[in-house]
């Protein structure tokens, strides 16, 4: 009932853009029917416990963690591999092995980029409190600000500057602009002083960004309550304290 | 010069097995040719100065870090995304796509404790030494020992015994297995007291391990002096005071 007909089945935590968001952008700019099974109603199967009955059932395919995709019987689990599935199938990437290959190259950096914003905050421990670890929280921050988004947006600025400036693969659109786009509006979410400080030195960045953010379907996504406000729950978080 | 015929090069670290010691196990059981071009003498176009050099001039392939491959004109960046390309090619993996998906999302979750590990010794900051981060070290590294090496291990050993108990993908050894192996062999030496205590619950894991470590061509390299020991400049460090 919760099906939707010949569409996928999204997985994420509730309440948090987090990585899911990042599935959720190429679904959106495809048109693809999708439901997002957490945040549905307990009554319609949605929630969080119809999320870990999936996670439990899935057998040899079971994901570490959400997010993760059902579309028909394949369940696919971590972010970059659910968007080198979709991608392909919706024409977010050329179909070359080449561009895929490096699709994914570049969707796996921003993999790594997302980690370590997490880890601004839980430095530690996941399972601790940010108040339990705030004091390594500050140092690490400070080290992401000052040393790793420069080094991390001076690498995908020159990528797209030698990629011909206005897509990061191929000729059009792709999932990894789309989540440029994501990953850019989290760090200008978190760390507005130190984006502030890279921005002069990402022209390419900042236009790429504002192109996807006014694609139609985006545009009407973002403007949708579909599209989950960055909030102190999540990967991306404003805590003025670490953002010096 | 340095070129393999019909080969690939591989660029990564000399002096620690780290990353790119994945790709190092999958080349291996291929009997794939490879030059690992950091390792060789600048005499013969080796060193870590060819290595930057080639990673300067990639352009739009530009690899954020080591390890990266070179397969005629392609630059393959991403540990993950150099097995996902060797994979297929070398029969390291089934060639259907859920195999391939599957295999894709265990090597990630991989790389996800990798980097987990890495950060158990540096969980401030890449740029400074373990010495001026070793309180933060010691909380971390009681956490990922306490709460974290439990729940991937765990984890990968039920995705094990639902994939058949022998192997995570297919019917014979793919990549993801040879990773498996590399894994528990930079877990065991950087937390030996850890892993004894996860030792019973992971029986599959261990017996998987022991099948890699006993393949012809795989006990012919760990044996060569091709093969890397763990050190205290890698990934995995033996550091007792973050084993306890």
């Amino acid at each position: 009932m919760r099906r939707a007909a010949g569409g996928y089945e999204l997985y994420y935590w509730p309440g948090i853009p987090g990585r899911g968001e990042f599935v959720r952008l190429a679904l959106e700019e495809a048109g693809a029917p999708y439901v997002d099974v957490a945040r549905l109603s307990k009554a319609r199967g949605g929630g969080v416990p119809a999320m870990m009955k999936a996670l439990a059932s899935a057998g040899a395919s079971e994901p570490f963690a959400p997010p993760f995709l059902r579309s028909g019987d394949l369940v696919i689990g971590q972010t970059a591999n659910i968007l080198l599935y979709l991608g392909p199938r919706h024409g977010l990437v050329p179909r070359d092995e080449p561009s895929r290959l490096k699709a994914n190259q570049i969707q796996l950096t921003i993999a790594d980029v997302v980690a370590e914003a997490h880890d601004t905050h839980h430095p530690i421990a996941v399972g601790l409190y940010y108040e339990d670890q705030k004091r390594e929280a500050k140092r690490r921050a400070a080290a992401f600000a000052r040393e790793r988004i420069p080094r991390f947006l001076g690498w995908f600025e020159r990528v797209l500057e030698a990629s011909g400036g206005s897509h990061f693969v191929g000729k059009r659109v792709s999932y990894v602009d789309l989540s440029t786009f994501q990953l850019l509006a989290g760090l200008d979410y978190a760390f507005p002083k130190a984006m502030a400080r890279v921005g002069r030195r990402t022209p390419r960045l900042r236009a790429l960004a504002e192109r996807v953010a006014s694609r139609p379907r985006i545009a009407a996504y973002l403007a949708s309550d579909r599209r989950v406000a960055f909030n102190e729950g999540g990967i991306f978080r404003r805590y003025p304290e670490l953002d010096v």
